[in-house]
């Protein structure tokens, strides 16, 4: 006998987990597609040399590496972002730009589980490449905007900032040189406190009075047209924080004028990304009522996206939605359903003989657009009905022969216990329009 | 510079592609769901030790394993069975039965690619596990029927068979000790021709006379009811046999009470199914206008999933969808639509000093449900209408200063190049209902 275990830090999705996921992925799905993403796939494995030296050490000490039957040296993706770069480099020339995709699938790092982390997890990215264009920026925060909302999540807020505009304030405080440092220390706000995050940029030798300049910018919020004047004082003369900051402001007046509501969108200068590629806008999004859960929702503005495997510069904009983080704050937050159906009504088999009326009612109840569960076993009524309350079904269809020789059927409303009676004479369509004004009013 | 390829053996699915396959993804899923089948989810990888020696000698040659950074041994999933056995062992007493699942899901295998094979494909899976009930067989097949109807692939043939009715021939034949050297020659039936087929039956010691009755057993076709009674006397006696023969004529007589048309399940003795675990019912389904195609959809009833990782017996019947032949067949006959957006407007970008009104409409046309590319730069309008030609977007929608002023639209069917004005008088419900119409007109 052979034990049957998952590896550590690999979990199994059971039913309840599973429909919570695919709901999500199918708004993601849908909300991409509304603005014209359409979905690419590529291979779980790719050349080892694909995958290597593009996301730093750590990445490359966590890939999942190995040889094939073939002698290759392979390795499992750990992100979408450097697969869809070599899909660019591949393909770009016979897709066109500006090429807009999504494409959301399993990705498998070798972490550390002690922290919580899994070693599979999913991404749900999507990315405007080959155009340079603001309306590009604009889309890629209203698409995050349209996700949450639809997801359903309650209040959030997106929180925006363009790099150009911390490399002003870079520039002006002389800290050019040192920017990629800087900002990953700066990213780390939110997670640590101001002070540990002021030490450490003292540890990269800025000195003191630029670490309270910089902690004071972070820090700057409320509405945004304040937050875009102090950063103004900021940049000083820097050309690039001046584009940065016409950036933002176009962003906001953009995001208005496609009717986001205000308030949902700030300017956070505190958001820095950590990653060296981004170059202009960067944006994080936060539950209102969750913020230490982290941004679930991230993404910004590249210069270029396939330089290491092709001379053709491919700026882009995109954004990835944490699925995972999302579902746990979800959970969390007690929004999460834990129904373990996917399907509206559990028809109870009571009477054998009646099998092919039942075939006939579950075949016109489907026709009718709904999802319909047929226990296949006449045994007791009360331990189907346990069954089916047990995995969360919202309702009940009971039948039996004296409902049959009457012409009736009884509609249980598993939530409330609540019984209906509906007389439906044998006729299949009274039936079914019953049940899905039964339903939708329950 | 790194050449940027794919393995041998892999591929990238660009947008037409994977559009086509998230449809027939999306069709599976809503008719599985129709019936209550719930979505799992199992890990990528697996130690080594659940997925060795379940599927044979060919398969473990074919495994992508290897070590991974804790030592372990592990292994990518070459099918969603022996992950969904390992599964339920784990997880079934929660659960509880009957369970009804699907899994939409990557699998690996490194195979020889000169067959036309490729070592990543997809597998679809649904299977009721925990009874022995034939309703259960039942609705797998009545899932396959309503699964290829919906998904428009033209007309098909549910072949059924049934083990039972296979092992009671084999027992009057004397052969029941060899039966299962016996149904796999059998099974290589409409691959192979019937002569090569009775050699390899001769190979293994099968006499002439038990070989021609085999191959005219495997020639019956008819009207069911003909095919039945010509069984009837091949099973002679074998009880097995006529259970199986009462399974198939239950089979029928439940098809056609939920309203499966006469002619679309056919009893073909020839269905062996080449795998052990089979006990069962047996199925495949074929295309009508392209039979050669193979089945598309097979499936049967085991006696037990999980032997290998419990004790408790976990009797089941499932099937799965081939989506990637699927594909193959629907690009064959012509029935793969080739469009590379998911989106039905195209929305031209025309004068700059309008982009918050083009962003006001786009966000209309989204909230009245349509999915709405905006180009993100204001080319020449012939530029822009050439991209959205080549991508296949049905519409597009042409509005310039003059259009704004007189409060018109251009909407353009870019099939057939005919353009229709719009009179919206700058009010966007009326602009988003006329759009709507006009594509549902198309």
């Amino acid at each position: 006998m052979i034990e049957p275990r998952t590896l550590k830090g690999f979990r199994d999705h059971l039913p309840a987990q599973a429909l919570a996921r695919e709901r999500i992925l199918d708004v993601a799905r849908r909300v991409y597609r509304s603005y014209g993403f359409a979905p690419i796939d590529t291979p779980a494995l790719e050349y080892l040399e694909i995958l290597t030296g593009k996301g730093g050490a750590e990445t490359d000490k966590q890939l999942y590496r190995f040889t094939d039957h073939g002698g290759r040296d392979v390795g499992m993706r750990f992100d979408l972002t450097v697969p869809f770069a070599r899909f660019c480099a591949q393909h770009i020339a016979s897709l066109g730009t500006p090429f807009k995709r999504y494409h959301m699938a399993s990705v498998w790092r070798g972490e550390n589980t002690q922290r919580g982390r899994y070693r599979e997890f999913m991404q749900c990215d999507f990315d405007t490449i080959g155009t340079t264009s603001p309306v590009a920026d604009l889309e890629t925060v209203l698409v995050v905007h349209d996700l949450l909302t639809a997801i359903g999540i309650g209040r959030f807020t997106i929180r925006i900032n363009d790099r150009r505009v911390l490399g002003g304030v870079l520039s002006g405080l002389g800290l050019a040189s040192r920017a990629t440092e800087v900002l990953r220390s700066l990213d780390k706000l939110g997670k640590s406190a101001p002070d540990a995050v002021g030490a450490e940029l003292s540890a990269h030798g800025v000195p003191d009075e630029a670490v309270a300049k910089l902690l004071g910018m972070a820090r700057l919020s409320g509405p945004p047209h304040e937050v875009l004047a102090a950063l103004e004082v900021l940049v000083s003369e820097s050309a690039g924080g001046r584009e940065g900051l016409a950036a933002l402001r176009g962003l906001l007046a953009g995001a208005e004028a496609a009717g986001v509501a205000a308030g949902r969108i700030v300017v956070d200068p505190s958001i820095a990304r950590g990653l060296d590629y981004y170059t202009g806008i960067v944006l994080e999004s936060f539950l209102d009522d969750l913020p230490a859960l982290g941004s679930i929702c991230s993404g910004g503005r590249y210069d270029d996206l396939a330089g290491l495997y092709t001379k053709q510069p491919l700026p882009g904009v995109g954004a990835s939605l944490g699925i995972d983080r999302l579902l746990a704050g979800l959970e969390e937050l007690g929004k999460l359903e834990t129904v373990e159906t996917p399907a509206e009504v559990f028809l109870v088999f009571f009477d054998e003989s009646h099998l092919p009326d039942y075939l006939r009612i579950a075949a016109a109840l489907r026709a009718g657009g709904m999802a319909v569960e047929f226990f296949p076993e006449p045994k007791r009524v009360g331990q189907q009905l346990k069954v089916a309350a047990k995995r969360g079904f919202p309702s009940a269809l009971v039948i039996g022969s004296d409902e049959f020789a009457s012409g009736t059927a009884q509609f249980k409303n598993l939530a409330t216990q609540a019984s209906t009676t509906i007389d439906w004479h044998g006729d299949l369509h009274v039936l079914v329009d019953a049940v899905h004004s039964l339903l939708v009013s329950r």
